[in-house]
């Protein structure tokens, strides 16, 4: 079995990522990053899913984005809007793939896998730079010039297979391949008890995501009212 | 001022690039990461040198390259080797700098500076696959992909001062630059006391260097003996 890396966040897209990855017969080391999100409860999920999907095993590195800032998801300061918004969302997470991808790289080194599998797709494609194909192309270009592998003639690939796949289309492929999304967490902004908000960005783009691939969200969303 | 963000390690090299950045006029925020590295000391090192040249602030990032091990640098059962080796030298980090520049990258991005500053060079570039200037200008053609300020049209620029220099040269710079040297660590592999071993490639190519600049080391390094 070919080893892969997968960024598993514990969220609908990087779950289906893993399910793929896993129904090509990679042998697959997830990898999670405690960055210090507002989400934190996501991290619970992507151990959930992880040993869902028989993954060979996953790692949780901590590392404090939090104390730069400059996101809705890491700066308490910084509120996750309840409604889509044009252009950057302040949900954006300064040079957040990179860094995971760096993370990755490293640990594929390590385990002998040439390939590196992240969740990135064309719905986030619209907000997030560190989510666009010429985005991967360039980290793809990268990885083999950053490494001792690479130096020594081997190629490491970045697969992104949702790049170009709506939310509903990945919804289906995951669904086929027989993958719970009631082990995902996908909201920014959830309660204390864990419960999403669904009013971010994150819980519209999976509602309305189910709503289009004609089936029901198993995690029970509560209908928005407004907050006090 | 421009701000630029500079990393630093607390060697020889990082604090002469500090240096560097510093008579340039720049504002320099520093980032220092305690990796794991077996050379902790140098972290300690870091802070002095960030207090001693003026820097803006010095940001001390954790996160754990020991869990995914590879190198001598982090992994206790890898011996540092005692003289210099062929090849790429089992110091090396799996995807150490590309991580150290992503995360450059992200708090460049939240200070609002356009300049990342590294202190590899030419020694190294032999043996360290993300010390060449290849590495360094496709790093730099990433960030600007990878980014939301990247996206707005603006551009990062990645700064290797050293890329072309001897360790010799590098050293009579940081002294016309009033640089002490007193304040650097260089030891892959200290002493419990932090003493450096004097044997290891790092020892061996620091102490090379000030030999050929015809100046004496601050740092008072043991005459190697054999370990017992």
């Amino acid at each position: 079995m070919q080893r892969a890396v997968v960024l598993l966040s514990g969220g609908l897209d990087s779950a289906t990522t893993l399910a793929i990855a896993r129904s090509e017969g990679r042998e697959c080391h997830c990898l999670t990053v405690d960055y210090g999100q507002r989400h934190r409860v996501e991290i619970d999920a992507a151990a959930r899913v992880a040993a869902a999907l028989g993954a060979a095993g996953q790692r949780v590195v901590r590392l404090d984005l939090a104390q730069f800032g400059g996101s809705a998801l890491t700066d308490p300061g910084i509120a996750v809007p309840q409604a889509p918004t044009p252009g950057i969302p302040v949900t954006y997470v300064p040079a957040r793939n990179t860094v995971f991808l760096s993370l990755a790289l490293g640990w594929a080194e390590v385990l002998g896998a040439h390939d590196l599998v992240i969740g990135v797709n064309a719905l986030d494609y619209s907000g997030y730079p560190d989510c666009r194909p010429e985005y991967v192309a360039a980290f793809e270009q990268l990885a083999s010039l950053a490494t001792a592998r690479g130096v020594q003639g081997e190629r490491f690939h970045i697969h992104a297979p949702l790049q170009h796949m709506t939310k509903a289309q990945i919804i289906r492929r995951g669904i086929d391949l027989g993958l719970d999304y009631g082990l995902t967490h996908s909201c920014y902004d959830p309660g204390a008890d864990g419960q999403p908000c669904g009013r971010c960005d994150s819980c519209i783009l999976r509602a309305a995501g189910f709503v289009e691939a004609g089936v029901a969200d198993p995690i029970a969303v509560p209908a928005p009212s407004p907050r006090t």
